[in-house]
């Protein structure tokens, strides 16, 4: 792991090491209907079928396997709306050691009940009157424990980096070679790890970051050069994409290797949910489906492309799913 | 193929290089989660990725694919509650012919509408009042057309059993060997065709057939050493499993290969859904999912064992999948 806190594709590859037998390698799939649809050649990279139905296992898997005895003893700290808490949960319960996560209280019943499953103790807090940051914290101090960033620590950008690792691959034992690679983003944890293993790879390539058009910290960030944070004027559909900034270890990976980040509307994420569900028969959260919609709506143009998508979680709430399916939302 | 009507492993190779860059290779894959609560290992098999959303693109191809050009000309004649229509109207699109398919008033919209979506023409029956068969072939006389049957044919048959060609070789590049494999039945095309490859590569794993309770007319079939046709009282949740009987092709093969079958309740099927849905992040439709509650219930005892099963198909109307994620089935 080089110093700065950056991450490489070494770094990648040692992470893709440790988590061999431990995370799902999952499929990279085509669908005939989506290529005829956009004219390209698109494949689907299915995190909703890893450990806890997301991407997230693999960061907090990476993480939690290198703290030492001790440190595994008082086990560990996080807070997360959902994916990566049970990232955490899981992780923390394969290696045998104790786990706290602080959650928001509206966050998706799926992604609490989940949690908890995995044999996590929950706090709840209120979103818009705590800090979850203090909160977590707070714990930490108490118990010594470790805390587990969702986004912004170089083991989990090098954990989530094995999804571009295996893409390339896949990707390359399909006879496909990727002009356009596109990933939610939150955070940046995801798409740091990715966009690095495929400019590694394939320079020419184009790494395209996806975000709620109401949730823009990206696409503001590249154009100012520096991080900024947004004021979020409500919620949006994606709840596992609410950072309100890049990460301080991922935005210079971001900016380096990324084409440019667009910006999704909830009508589409709903439109993009539905296509999943009817054509390709997959359940796919409303974060995850934000490079689909990237596709659908021509925001990133595809028609004669080979692109690859990362969907990259399906922790959605029945309730929440039954009204997008049935086109209420 | 050889002259009685059955099909051969040797018939099931020839379809598979037939359908080789038509159909989908699709994924087999393993939830550590249901293997954990099952006990077992189990690999399914991803058929709702298959074109049309299910297997029945396979055999439908593997008949249209055989036809002289004179017949191309005239066209096909089909009739199906909503997959096997899927799989023909495609099958001919891409081939090039005209199709024309007879499906109950009553079938799926989703399958309905994808179907006319295929470019067929469709022609609607009263399913208590009217003969499809008769209607079929009426119009097939009135044409020249040739009749596409849904199972009882062995090139159908043959097409349909490349999905157990795969899985056994998908099976064993992942080390695995199964114990059992389980698939849905209705009129046998796609379990005759699997069970004859499974059995032919590995004689000492199990295959099971699972049909809805309300439709077992293979379990009594197979209890009576011959074929029963039975009388429903009602309707099942699988629209796709509906068939009162064994076809004449597939029953000997049947009762050559399985080791038994067992019949699922509506409220079971919409568990095993709930399941797909909520842990597997997969949209299977209630025909599809049968062999998943043949585990879950136990039917199927697993414990201990490498078991396959296939998810055949995932073509299901969003407000039925919406009452049943709901909980109100």
């Amino acid at each position: 792991m080089s110093g700065s806190g950056s991450v490489t594709f070494a770094d990648i590859e040692a992470a893709a090491a440790r988590l061999a037998g431990h995370a799902v390698e999952t499929p990279l799939i085509e669908s005939p209907a989506l290529n005829e649809r956009l004219g390209a050649r698109v494949l689907l990279k299915l995190e909703t079928l890893q450990r806890v139905g997301a991407f997230k296992f693999r960061g907090a898997y990476n993480r939690l396997v290198q703290l030492s005895p001790d440190q595994r003893k008082r086990g560990v700290v996080a807070f997360s709306s959902g994916n990566h808490a049970q990232g955490v949960a899981l992780a923390a319960r394969l290696l045998g050691m104790p786990a706290l996560i602080v959650m928001p209280s509206d966050a998706p019943a799926v992604k609490v009940a989940a949690t908890r499953g995995y044999g996590a103790e929950i706090k709840l807090y209120d979103r818009l009157k705590e800090s979850r940051e203090a909160i977590a914290a707070e714990i930490a101090a108490s118990r010594g424990a470790v805390v587990v960033p969702a986004f912004d620590d170089p083991h989990i950008v090098a954990g989530q980096g094995t999804v571009g690792l295996e893409m390339m691959r896949q990707a390359s034992a399909m006879g496909a070679a990727f002009d356009l690679v596109l990933s939610p983003v939150s955070g940046g944890g995801l798409l740091a790890g990715v966009s690095e293993v495929v400019k590694t790879l394939s320079p020419a390539t184009q790494v395209w970051g996806v975000e709620p058009a109401a949730f823009d910290d990206l696409a503001q960030s590249l154009e100012a050069g520096e991080r900024v944070t947004i004021k979020p004027t409500g919620r949006s559909l994606c709840d596992a994409l609410e950072s309100p900034a890049p990460g301080e270890i991922t935005f210079p990976m971001l900016k380096r290797n990324l084409a440019g980040a667009v910006g999704i509307t909830d009508a589409w994420v709903a439109e993009a949910m539905r296509y999943a569900f009817s054509t390709l028969k997959l359940v796919v959260e409303p974060g995850g489906c934000v490079g689909l919609a990237a596709l659908l709506t021509g925001k990133v143009p595809s028609q004669g492309k080979t692109v690859g998508i990362v969907l990259s979680g399906g922790n959605v709430d029945p309730e929440l799913f039954a009204r997008v399916i049935r086109g209420e939302i």
